[in-house]
């Protein structure tokens, strides 16, 4: 039985607790919240539960063998270092810590120490993700050529980070998860509408080996939700919508054929010669049934498994690394108005 | 009576022949294709209009007051110098020409000859677009704060240019018309995924003065058909989606109004001090009936007045030098990565 | 303070209660179900709640002033005919009861004992109805000719009713609210594709005074679910998409105007002599801003509100009544293959 | 060589003449309409073609084989009647004729002197229509259970027919193409919102053998314009969305399963007792290729091929026939508001 305490009971915080409170081989021990009327909700639906109104203490808690930190990005790092420091198994929301120095840290330490460091990144715990996951594997797509998200709403400004940090980290989470390989630069632009609060809107494109290439694409000021992302592949490509309530993921068997260079085909008109011939498919569109358990759900046994069993999680403290340091230079890109920063590969294989 | 020669009878051609011919004051005189078949079409259904297989020979024609230029970009040059140079009037299919070198010349010598020189910006001519300009000089919109465009569907590759002379073009010559100020510089990224073609996916961000942002987001190797367009405005903000069938323009009534930075506020919380406090608005949307004439009808109707007027076009010269100049940085942007050109103000103010 | 007694903790129940429990001037004093299960939930949530496995027992209890029914159909009368000869106030799940007969009996029992009975016509409180009924009665759609409505999805087959009295009941309910008049007679269709099970799929038909009609559309065996209604005025029109996360109501300035007959109008084509003439109007669409509260919350209060001030809800005992004789109609006329059914006003205006 | 004569140059005629035009094996060699504006534009388009205003000697002219009749349904019957008589054969645009008395006359007449007698049920000949047909006969859908189609939009009010036989004519045809059964009654409801004008909303009801349902649901009056049928099968349901630009057709692997009755599981609920055990299935949803020549053109070079062949069209009259009487019969319904006509079998299997 893994005790489980959750440190944070605010916007994401209760969603951590309904879940992990239904695993079996989990036990919810402690919760804790700055906020007195946090807690008291937390007793009145928990009341066997330990509250704190200190963060550390409850990290200091000798029953507690795995901690759930859902607090904002600047404490991320402090705290799971300390809990790291106590011996606990550590789950961090997204994104893992406010810099890859932090990141690179808590990686160390979590091996040091040989203890479970996971960041929640939810999405790739979705069966949509999954799916796409399955899809590239099993090469139906082919060679992937481009991931192309939009990510957009009317949404909430926040002070501290700039919106790829709070909307973008959700594409490189489920890229780092789907795609084969890893970007090695990234040019990014944006802008900030209100006073000297961060961009509010920004666009990062991702360089990868070989000709696959990636944007996204966020705004916080937009008059409508858009979540759409297409995923172009040699064979087939996908249009992700995670607002449609059923066919999240469609696949479509359309795309272009290359047939050899047409020089000397004699046609008369010239433009064609040294050209590739391409011809273009259009086949049948499918949406498969997808799993529809509530991804954090599944999150939360995962992560219970890979604490009971000592390996890491599919999202471990090298993939919320790894999108840090995206989130890191991209955010130095922008300020360079998209200046290409390579992604050089310290710190991503330790 | 203004007589016309129309130089190109391929895709477009027809449809610029078609609309030019029902136009009060527009005699059609002559048109000219390489292409017998495509000449003995237009002998079909106008028995009376003079073909010619030898596009120079139509320019030379001197019964031709002016002239319409249907043809591959490549070629623009040429033709529309020659007939500028044989006194006629010209209209040329987007974009004007293959370089700004090329359009600065055409723009100088319509302005020695006092000839005008048109740029078919068909979109400049939709009741959506002529809205939309409606809505931002009105200043229902306040301030622009972007102009986000996504124009992506499995396209015709194309050898001689990449994707953002086919479709980009469009969005930078809706921009010309719409928006209060010109681009000061560029940064673009794209990739071939085709052997040594062009690229056939690209993303330009353009910095204006002030915080004005816009991004253009095109693609021929996507696997739906999308044209949206976000304009967001600091009083309402527009969907523009030519693909809606009626509702092309949805206007909303969103956004967030800031209220004085947020310091001494005593929350106790402490991040808001020195912070902007930011209301949302959310209100009405309203979709207004559009002018739904075709384009192409009003553009004719508008090249023959001021043609008989001696007035510049809507889309003059000099918005097509514009949209070429923006072209040619955003091409040079790709090859650097993203790297920053800047557009400086030379040839774009003749 | 009102103290109030659910009776029923199954798909709705909990729904219900958490809504009262937030209620101002309104405890929760017990719950009853005749499930363990159930009743452990409640008392997890609400320590101090009072539970009952036995319905009568928590009608009987004498420390609660109204009570909430939220059990299957059959047993709507017998529980809130006790209630009300208890003299409690009560609030019934929609439909209010099995029969009209049964209808009838409680509207009448609570007149007599000058109690509230309430029926849980739930979209009636809903920002989206409310906004409708507030277009209807301020006349901007002008007379009212049609109410359509489809509600058709992959739904749970019920044993005892068929899918008018699941689905059409929510139609019937918003239209007793919003339209002008009473209908006056029904033809209904409908079939049932799973052996000896009630119809699944159902058609009515609803004529009113003048020329209004409605026409419902519901279906338990459909592939996707649509929630959609068309509400024709003679001014503006009404598309209401309850699926919509955004612009549930779309208001369209579009209809038919009538420029009195043609005849003598000397056109030579013979066929308009004696005929209307019609133009045809087509202008703005707007999607006004809708209060968003939980309809359950907003229909909470009122209940609470009509119960300290004795007066009737907007969905009294005579609006359930008014919904249920127009079921039982339908069931009939669905019987007989669409003959219509006349619904007198017996039992409608007591 | 089939020579063909087209009467009625109005909305249908020209794409009628069009397609005509270019059918291998089909000359066309004479027009009449009683406009000579409308004359005038054959002739700049067909100079070859020979011109009639009177409809009468197009029909007489020995030159012609075959005749298309493209005029006012009330006009149907003398012009196709007449040309049978001539020896003719015949396409006469949907509905066949005004009456089921017109329409079998007309079968019989062309029966009698072994003539091609076509109706022009254009959805018959779409990509749509022939792979819903496809999925019906190979079984994919196992049984059909129901038909149901909303056809609506703010159409042009006609003066001399209601709705359903401008818009329920579409459905009748497709039903009467891709179901494997013949309905045996009717019961529809309407209402005419404009004066003494015809009815523009209906409803229509259709029973066939076994539990096959179908409903119509037209409209001339609806702010936005839907067409939208759903199949339900035992095994597969289909989703045809007509204004969609390409997925028309999505085919969902949705439905239910029966397991047997319930009696005797004991589960103590008692309301399962004699009941049917559901579950529900929710699987993959495929929107398959569609073949996207133009339906007129596959009709075109049919009909055709059917007279050089003489065997009968897939619409031949007694498919036309069969809708017009649905049509009459519905027409009935209407006036007896829903009251149900049978449609016996006279006239149908002539």
């Amino acid at each position: 039985m893994i005790r489980l305490g959750v440190v944070g009971y605010g916007y994401w915080g209760p969603n951590i607790v309904r879940n992990f409170a239904e695993v079996p081989g989990c036990q919810l021990v402690a919760v804790s919240d700055m906020r007195a009327e946090r807690l008291a909700m937390v007793r009145a639906r928990f009341p066997t539960v330990k509250t704190y109104a200190d963060p550390n203490e409850l990290v200091a808690d000798r029953r507690v063998d795995a901690v759930v930190i859902v607090t904002p990005v600047s404490t991320h790092y402090d705290l799971a270092m300390q809990a790291l420091k106590a011996g606990k198994h550590v789950l961090v929301e997204k994104p893992l810590a406010a810099s890859a120095e932090q990141a690179m840290r808590l990686v160390d330490e979590a091996a040091r120490r040989q203890l479970i460091l996971s960041v929640d990144h939810t999405f790739v715990y979705t069966g949509a993700v999954r799916k796409i996951r399955e899809l590239v594997t099993n090469e139906s797509l082919g060679d992937v050529l481009y991931y192309d998200s939009v990510r957009v709403n009317l949404g909430l400004f926040q002070h501290d980070v700039n919106v790829i940090w709070d909307l973008a980290v959700h594409d490189l989470a489920i890229m780092d998860h789907v795609l084969p390989s890893q970007p090695v630069a990234v040019s990014a632009t944006g802008m900030s509408h209100v006073g000297n609060e961060p961009e509010n809107i920004a666009y990062l494109t991702l360089f990868f080996p070989d000709r696959l290439i990636a944007h996204l694409h966020v705004n916080w000021l937009a008059p409508v939700k858009v979540r759409r992302t297409l995923i172009g592949g040699s064979r087939k490509m996908i249009v992700y919508d995670d607002l449609e309530p059923s066919e999240k993921i469609k696949v479509y068997d359309k795309g272009v054929t290359v047939n050899g260079n047409g020089n000397g085909n004699g046609n008369g008109n010239g433009n064609n010669k040294y050209r590739m011939l391409i011809d273009y498919r259009s086949g049948d569109m499918c949406a498969p049934q997808l799993d529809i358990t509530e991804a954090l759900n599944t999150e939360a046994k995962h992560f219970i498994k890979c604490v009971e069993g000592g390996q890491p999680t599919m999202t471990d403290g090298q993939a919320g690394l790894r999108v840090v340091r995206i989130l890191e230079a991209a955010t130095a890109s922008i300020a360079a108005r998209g200046r290409v920063i390579e992604l050089d590969a310290v710190g991503c294989t330790i």
